[in-house]
């Protein structure tokens, strides 16, 4: 898949478990473990989901793929979208979930409440 | 670690491009693309954290690891904090991010504005 | 003004301390002031702006004036706008804020931030 | 009320019709107009919300009053408060709704949901 930088090709996967690992080290040699409650966390994401939509907030509709952004604002939304990420994943942690299966299990919950209605639609 | 169902072992990890792609097969068998503008998806993203939120609104402050909660209330934040991973892949995705290489470069980025003062702390 | 219900007229007023003492009231002859601390209030003021949200989440772009929406649509907006405001002013009154003057005060402010370039537009 | 800044008397009351009417000429005379979409001012409300959020996101419960804040955070926490306000004010006058009249019918529906149960708990 293109990744929206004009490279197309080996770029690395990343599982949750490795930016949770990475992020509790990350938060433990800083000593910010006790900032992280689980309410902190929270209200750290709604703030990153708060900069995430100044970015959209005054451009209208926005095109898949965002064909006529800069790189500066892509790289501006990389930033955003991944602080969102990050607190959710550490949010995820100290409340003790394993965020990669749940979202896994959700994916199969929706998929039992959504069935696909026609297969012949997919191909 | 142990994962919040006292259960200690052998979670498989997940990807975020394992997400993304099932997501994307997920939405494309349904028929759903069509709704899954930029905006449109940050604006489902807005809506799981406020769901995600009401959890812990008249809750005060919540110890890590969520010590008194039920299993049915856990369940639900499972399924609230997955609702909104499961947004933001598809939203980085339509954006053609590649959202794990972004976090990554995002943990490179808070190291080097946030460098660890006293290595000592972190043994 | 027309007010979006086809009734245009004799609308009475409503102000920001009459929705606080009324909000007061109302909270306080049910025992729930005990659980209005001020992230409690946060976080369910954020619930509904999640709510709010969700209206707005699969429309695409909306014209102003909601000029094809339902009574019903419309009547729910109403509800999740007002859920916001009323969290909004209980949030400001046990925080002690006079929301009102906090609000003229930020208008000030705005208008020195953002000069008016050319009056010859506002007429 | 004492209204947070040690003086306890004579703030002006301020009307959701006034904002409402301020911030539209506000907008008008800056050439704004073309800007402020429905959806366009939702995301910027839920960035203010962001920002609201960000202020108490690492302070662990807060108590009513804001007793330890100093007069610059709680000057702050005004601003932000107040940016939320004038969105949902904004968001409210391009939809067409009487926000005032849709929090008091929305207040009245609460009341109805939520009888009070004991009257003698509110003397």
């Amino acid at each position: 898949m293109e990744n929206g930088h004009g490279c197309a090709r080996a770029t690395k996967d990343v599982s949750l478990q490795e930016l949770r690992d990475t992020l509790a080290e990350f938060s433990k040699v800083r000593g910010w473990d006790q900032y992280h409650s689980p309410r902190n966390l929270l209200l750290a994401l709604v703030g990153e989901v708060g900069e995430l939509s100044e970015i959209f907030q005054w451009k209208g509709e926005v095109a898949r793929g965002l064909p006529n952004w800069s790189s500066k604002d892509k790289e501006h939304l990389e930033e955003e979208i991944s602080d969102v990420l990050l607190y959710l994943v550490q949010l995820a942690d100290v409340c003790g979930l394993d965020l990669g299966q749940a979202a896994l299990t959700k994916i199969i919950k929706n998929a039992q409440k959504y069935p696909v209605v026609n297969q012949t639609t997919s191909s």
